[in-house]
C-alpha cells in the first residue's frame, strides 16, 4: 500500500509500505476512506515530538471500512463503516474504566501516527478495536463524522466539559483555530448566554462568528480583559478556554475569569506559564488541563446523526488521498490558504 | 385597591380590598403591572387546596414595580421593575442555603396566593423581598419575563435539571400542557438528541412541535411504549418527564425509561401511583419529584436577556387586569379556547 | 469436577460435571478456592428465578486462582489470585463504558450461576475475564475479599452511592440483613452524622450496632416514623435505604425521608409498591433502584488492602467446599442458625 | 470595652474602645466568650494586608453570646450561643445564593478584623447576622466549635471538597500547619485509602500522624516525589493539597499528582508560581484555589455534635481574653512554643 511516512524532521514521503496485518486478537484492519491532517502532524514534522520514530506512518484521524478483525473483536466486523479515533483504549485498565482513555495504562492513548502506524495510508491496523473504533450511523457521510476523530471531542471534552459550561454562562474562548472553533460549536450544546472569541486575526474571528461566537475581540488592537469586564459587570467570564498553547494566552485566561469561574486549558504547551497565585488563591477558580479522551464520541455521533451538530464547515479543502503531499502544503500554509481542515479521500 | 378574592370553592370576586402595607423589614410592596392565571388557581377554586382561606387574594406570578421596601431590603428599591416569583425564600434556613427554596423553613416556599395574599390584584406585599423578587433586565418587556414566575423554572428545574438532560439524550415528555411545553423548551438548553412529546390531544402535540419537540405520539391512538422503544433500539428514553399528574401517566413514564435512565415527575398528583418495583428494582433508574425552587430564575433571566429563550409564545390571550373574571373563563375552558397562558395588564 | 447443580425448584445436588473450558478468547478458567451462598441462590431454589435452567451450576461469588486464559485476556494470567465478581462486563458496550456493568448489552451483567455455570464448583469459566475478575492485592486472605464479590459493592453502590450519603447526614437503613449491614458498613466511608438501623428482629439490630449503626429501631414494637422524626427535628432522614424487598418497607422509606432527601432501594422486589405521589410530588425527593454494577470493586479492594474496611465479620460459618449441601441448610435456616454468610473453602 | 487594636505594622494594643452598636437591621451584637488568633492576624501585623486600616480591631474567629439583634434578624436572638464565622454573607447576591460566600458582592466575605472591627474584643458587631452566625448545638463547649470559625471549614472546603477526596484515594498534604492538619482531619470524612503528610519539620509531621496521616515525608531529607511514586505504582497521588503558600510547595504538588488527579491549593500566596504546562497539559489534572466560604459550617457543627469530629486537639495554649498580648507572643513564636492554636476566654 501507499502511506505518508515520517523520515525525520522536515522529511516525509508518500510511498509504498507493506500492508498492516492483525497482530493481537483485539486488532482490526481498516481501509482508509477519508482522512485529514492535524496541527500535531506539523509539530511532528518539525521534530517537536521525539517519541515518533523514523519510518512511522503519520495520521490519527480517519473514517474507513473494516476489512479484517482479530478473534476477540465483538463490536465491529468486516464491511462496517467506522470512525477511527485519535485515542485507542484498552478498555480494561483503571483509567479506561473511568473513561479517561487518554491515560490508558495498557498501551492505548494517543498511539496512532505516534507510537504505531497511523491513518494517512491506504490501510491501518487499529489496536483495541472494540474500544477505539465507532460504527458510523447509517446515512452519514464520511465528512460529517471525520472531525469527530479528534477536534470535536477535544473542544467538547477538554474545553466545554472540563470548563463545565452551563446555561446562561458567559464563555470566552482564546484562540479561534480549529480546536477553538470546535469548542465554540460544542459549547452551544449547553445553552450558554454569550460566547466571546478572542484572537489576533480578524479572519479567524469572522469564522468564530460563523461557528457561533456572539462577540469577538481582536486582542492585537483591543484590551481583552477590559472588554470582557465591561460585558460581565466587572466580574469576568464564567468559563474561559485556552486554545492556543502559549504562556501569554494562558495567563490572559486567568485574568479573564470571574471569581468562582473555570479556566479550561485545551492548548498544547511547550513551555511553562506563570500562575499568579498571589491574586488567584483568593478567587476560588478551577483550572483544568487535558488530552482528549474521546469518551464523548458516542454522544457526538448521536448529535450529528440527529442533525444537531454539523461539523462539515471545518472542511475548507479537498484532495485525493494520493495528493497528500500537496494537502500538507496547503494545510501548513493556513495563513495564506485559509485552510482549517483538509479532507483526503481514497 | 381591586383584587381577585377567593370566597370558597367555586366563588371568586374581583372586588375592593385595602392596600397591602409593609409588615416585616424584609417586605416590599409591588404594584402589579402584569399577571397571569395558573392551573393551580383553578384547583384552588375547585376546593382542592384546603390550605387556602376564604378572603385570600389569588395569584403567584407577576411582573411589577416596587413602590415601597422594608428597612432591611437591599436588592430592590422604589421604582425597580421586578419579577414576582411564585416561591418566596427566607434566604437563611437550611433549605434556602442549599437553593431548595420550595422547602423554606421560615415561612417561605409557595405562599403567594396561598397562605398570604397574591398577585391578582393591583398591589401585593412580597415577603423576603431580597430573595424572592428579581430585577428585570433592561430592555425586556413584561411578557418576556412573566412566565419565569412559575412555569419556565418549573419545567426547567423539576423536569430538565432533575432529569439531568444531557447532550444527545432522547427525552420523552408525557403531557404537553404549559408546563410540559416549558420542559420541552428548556430541555433544548442541554443539547438533547431528540425530544418526544406524548399527549392525548393532537392540538397540544402540534404546539409541542412548535416549542421544540422532534416527534410526537398521540397515545390515545398509538402505543407510546412501542413507539419509543422503536426509536431507541429497544432500550427506552434516557429521560422521561411526567407533566400531567395522574397515576396512569406516571406509570407510563416508568415503562418508557431505559435501564439507567431518569424519570422526573413534574405533575401535581392527587392520588398514589403504582410503582412496579418488581421490574424497576433491577433497572437502575432514578425517579425525582419536586415543587419548583425558582433557584434557576437568574439563569433564565440571563437567557431571555441574551435572546436565547423566548417565552412569549406561551401567551395566547390578553386582558386588562380588571377583566380578570373573563380571563378566568377563557383560561378554564382551554379545550375550546385553546388558551395556554393569559396575560393580564394593568 | 464436583459442582452444586440446580435440578429445578427444591432440587440441588453436589455432583460430578465435566470441567469448564475456554470458549471465547476473552474467557478465563478459575479454580475456586473460596465461595459462598447468596440469598438469591435460595430464591432460585424456590423457583423464583425462571431464567435459571435445570442443570445450571449455582453461585456468583468466589475467590480463586486463574488456571487458564483465552488469547485476548491481558489483565490476569495463570496463577493469579482473583476475585470473581457477581457481575460480568463486556467492557465495550454503551453501559459498560459508563460503568453500568449490570446492564451490559453484550451478554454480561449477572450471568454467573444464572445464565452460565457459576462458582459453587471446583472450577468456573468466567466470560470477559479482563473486566470481570479482579487481582487480589498481596497479603489479603480469601475471606477478606470474598464479600466484595456481591454484598459489599451492592450495599455501597446501590445504597450509599445512589443515596449520595454525605458528611453529617442522618442515614436510615431499613432491613439489617447482610446487604443492609454492608450498606451500614460502607456508609461510614462518607462521614455520616448518624446511622439508624430499622428491623423487626432484635438480633439483627444488635448486629447492626456492631457494623456501625448508632441507633436502632425495632419497628415491630416502635413507630419508626415517629422515632426518626424525633431525632431529625421533625424533618426526616437525609438518606433512607430499603434493604428488605417488600412493598411495606419501601413505603416506610418514603415516609422516613426528609423533603429534599434520597431513598435508595437495594431490596429485590417481587411485587409492586404504592408510591404516594399525592404527598411526595411536593417533597423534592429522589428515589433510586439498581442491581449492583461492581464498578466500585477496585475502590473497595483498595480500602480492604489499606485496612480501612474489614468485611470478615460477615462470615459466621465455615465449611469445606464439598460440605456445601450442609452449608445450604445452615444458611437457609438463618433464623435459628444466625447465619449471615457462610464461607466454603476448597 | 477592651479590644485588640491594630495601629499599623508592628503595632497593636489591648485597649479601650467604645462598644459596638447595631447599624443595619441585619446586624447583631455578640459578646465574645472565646476567641483565637490566626496566622492571617500575624500577616496583618507585618503590614502584608494593606486593606486593614489603623484603628481596626483584629480577629475573625469566635464563640460568643448574642446580646442584641437588628430588626430584620430572624435566626438568632438575645442569649443565643453562637459561632462567629470568619466569613460574613449577605445571603442574597449571586455568589451567596450559590454558597460562595467568600465572594459576596454586597459587603460580605472576609470582613471581620479586616474591613470592619473583629472578634478580639469584648463585643463585636456582626453584619448579616442571619447568614453569618451559627447556633452552637446544645451541650458543646466553646472550644469544641471555636475552630469551625475558620481553619476547619478552610481545610475541608478548599482542601477536601475542592480536591474531591473519594473513598480509597491516596491524599498527599503538603504543609502540616494548622490548616494542613484541618485538611487531614476532615479528609477522613471521605474514607481515603491513605493520607501522606509532607513537611520540613519532624515535629509537625508527628502531629500530622496524630491528626490522621498514615505516612509522613520530611522533604528536607527525603525526595517526596520519589516516595509518593513508590507507594502509588508510579502514578502519583489522587489528590494533593497545598497548605503552605509558597511557589516551591505549589510546584511540588503538581509533580506529586497522578494523571487525572486534583491539586487543591489552600495556601495563601504572596507571589506567582511556575505552572509547568509543558508537562501538565497532557495530564488531565484539575487545580483549584479558594478562600473558605464556610458553607460547610452547618455540616461540621453536626459532625462535632454527633461526636464524629473533635477539633479540640488544635488548642495548645489557653489564656484569658485580657492576656491577649501574651497570647500573640506565644502564637507568633510557634517554632519554640509549639503553639498550634491559642484559646482566649473571657
Amino acid at each position: 500500500m501507499q502511506a505518508l511516512i515520517y523520515h525525520g524532521p522536515g522529511d516525509k514521503q508518500w510511498e509504498s509500505k507493506s500492508n498492516p496485518s492483525i497482530g493481537d486478537p483485539t486488532d482490526a484492519i481498516v481501509k482508509i476512506d477519508t482522512t485529514t491532517i492535524c496541527g500535531t502532524d506539523l509539530h511532528i514534522l518539525k521534530g517537536d515530538v521525539p517519541t515518533v520514530d523514523e519510518g512511522r506512518t503519520l495520521g490519527h484521524e480517519a473514517v474507513g471500512t473494516v476489512v479484517e478483525t482479530g478473534s476477540a473483536v465483538m463490536n465491529v466486523r468486516e464491511g462496517d463503516k467506522v470512525l477511527v479515533s485519535c485515542i485507542s483504549a484498552c478498555g480494561r485498565c483503571m483509567y479506561c474504566k473511568q473513561g479517561m482513555y487518554s491515560q490508558c495504562l495498557n498501551g492505548g492513548g494517543w498511539i496512532l501516527g505516534h507510537l504505531v502506524d497511523g491513518t494517512q495510508a491506504e490501510y491501518v491496523r487499529t489496536p483495541f478495536a472494540d474500544n477505539s473504533l465507532y460504527q458510523v450511523p447509517e446515512g452519514l457521510s464520511d465528512e460529517q463524522v471525520l472531525f469527530l476523530a479528534d477536534i470535536l471531542p477535544t473542544g467538547f471534552e477538554i474545553g466545554v466539559l472540563n470548563g463545565t459550561v452551563e446555561p446562561g454562562d458567559t464563555v470566552a474562548v482564546v484562540g479561534a483555530g480549529p480546536v477553538g472553533l470546535a469548542a465554540i460549536m460544542t459549547a452551544k450544546l449547553y445553552g450558554p448566554g454569550r460566547i466571546i472569541a478572542i484572537d489576533l486575526a480578524d479572519s479567524r474571528l469572522e469564522r468564530a462568528r460563523e461557528f457561533g461566537a456572539d462577540e469577538t475581540i481582536n486582542n492585537s488592537s483591543e484590551n481583552a480583559v477590559e472588554r470582557v469586564m465591561e460585558v460581565t459587570d466587572g466580574l469576568g467570564a464564567d468559563v474561559v478556554m485556552e486554545a492556543v498553547g502559549l504562556p501569554a494566552t494562558f495567563e490572559l485566561c486567568t485574568e479573564l475569569v470571574r471569581p468562582g469561574g473555570r479556566v479550561a486549558n485545551i492548548g498544547v504547551h511547550g513551555e511553562p506559564a506563570t500562575l499568579h497565585l498571589e491574586t488567584l488563591w483568593i478567587k476560588n477558580v478551577t483550572i483544568t488541563t487535558g488530552l482528549v479522551n474521546t469518551s464523548s464520541t458516542p454522544t457526538l455521533l448521536k448529535l450529528v446523526s440527529e442533525g444537531r451538530l454539523d461539523p462539515t464547515g471545518f472542511a475548507t479543502h479537498h484532495f485525493k488521498l494520493n495528493e497528500i503531499m500537496d494537502a500538507y502544503d496547503v494545510f501548513a500554509d493556513a495563513a495564506h490558504t485559509n485552510a482549517m481542515k483538509v479532507v483526503l479521500s481514497s
